[in-house]
């Protein structure tokens, strides 16, 4: 059995939902196109969404040397980062035994600033090809000036859990013979048709690798 | 012209994007099925997933009373509630000018711990008409045991800012001419058709206002 790696990624609410194996936290990052990222400014919390990207053992996250959320990772600060995956609404016949399926992670670390060129590069590959595969070699890639405005922070990928609740409604006994409906609304992420760039029109046919792209049959 | 409603929701990077409109944060706040919440714990930030939603000013979240996020927002502490809503990817010629189109609302405020029956019962069907509206009126209502085994904060929406993305990728314009297809890849989150509780088969249709829940063609 695999246990949480620290005492604050220890699932504790409904703990039979907690799960620690690393291949079912990176595929849960690997899902989600975007994270939560949660850091310590003045004294509080700020939540902010972004993109993130696994390669390997590490999580990138990029932006702006400007941007606030980054700047703060610059100084040692811990992070908190956070990604869910909405699979369905639970609908039991009570509200109160009603819930959400679902599959998050929460990963916790110090980011630290990544300075080589070619980890750099590395991460803005695992950026574009997090989001969409098989971009990075169909795209026009970064040069110095782009490089050199753009910050990058690693985070180990050492503490982390991941939470999943699958499956039915769980009512209270007495609730099951009401004549209520329940049951669960599964929900997905689709994409829709890909609309090309009006500012030039072309007759670039879409990409393979965007054909069928988080479609609702596959 | 609206302007932000304090130094900490003002959005500075990329500035042109941030909202400061009630109508345009009470209206992702209420397409947002779910939150991400974020609190100090020990010194570091703690971000976590929950359902939330919204009564005319006050935003609502709740849990089991031993919920360590809910747990933490009662000694007055502060907190930060993100929502994001995912409209599509953004795909430049270049990764550096490629993004997504989103909208995300970032609300700062100190919870409340609602006590009042009425009021509870009023976050209770709140929560429950966000997520699947129509269901309050079809369902077993809480009782004594489940409002008390249940704990309800109120935030006041009055410090937020929402932060919005819409339209084309803007590439450099030495860009625009490479052959790399460029444009939007559009994202909606997506119902499939309702699933009935196994445990108990019965003859009860889908009711009408699970009906086209959140439909592709919608």
């Amino acid at each position: 059995m695999v246990t949480a790696p620290s005492d604050r990624t220890t699932v504790r609410r409904l703990a039979e939902r907690g799960v620690y194996d690393r291949e079912v936290i990176d595929a849960i990052l690997d899902e989600a196109l975007y994270c939560h990222v949660g850091v310590v400014v003045d004294g509080g919390p700020v939540v902010i969404p972004t993109i993130h990207a696994r390669s390997g053992d590490t999580l990138y996250l990029h932006g702006s040397p400007a941007n606030r959320m980054l700047r703060s990772m610059r100084s040692g600060e811990q992070v908190c980062v956070t990604v869910t995956v909405l699979d369905g609404i639970v609908l039991a016949r009570a509200p109160f035994s009603s819930s959400m399926n679902y599959r998050s992670v929460v990963l916790f670390g110090t980011p630290r600033p990544v300075t080589s060129a070619d980890e750099k590069r590395e991460a803005f590959r695992a950026l574009t090809e997090h989001v969409t595969p098989g971009r990075w070699a169909d795209s026009r890639l970064p040069n110095d000036r782009e490089e050199k405005a753009t910050l990058v922070v690693a985070i180990p990928i050492a503490e982390a859990s991941a939470k999943v609740r699958t499956g039915p409604p769980h009512d209270d006994e007495d609730d099951y013979d009401l004549p209520i409906w329940a049951g669960i609304i599964p929900l997905r992420m689709v994409a829709g048709e890909p609309i090309p760039d009006p500012a030039r029109v072309s007759d670039l046919p879409v990409p393979s690798y965007l054909v069928g792209y988080r479609s609702v049959a596959g």
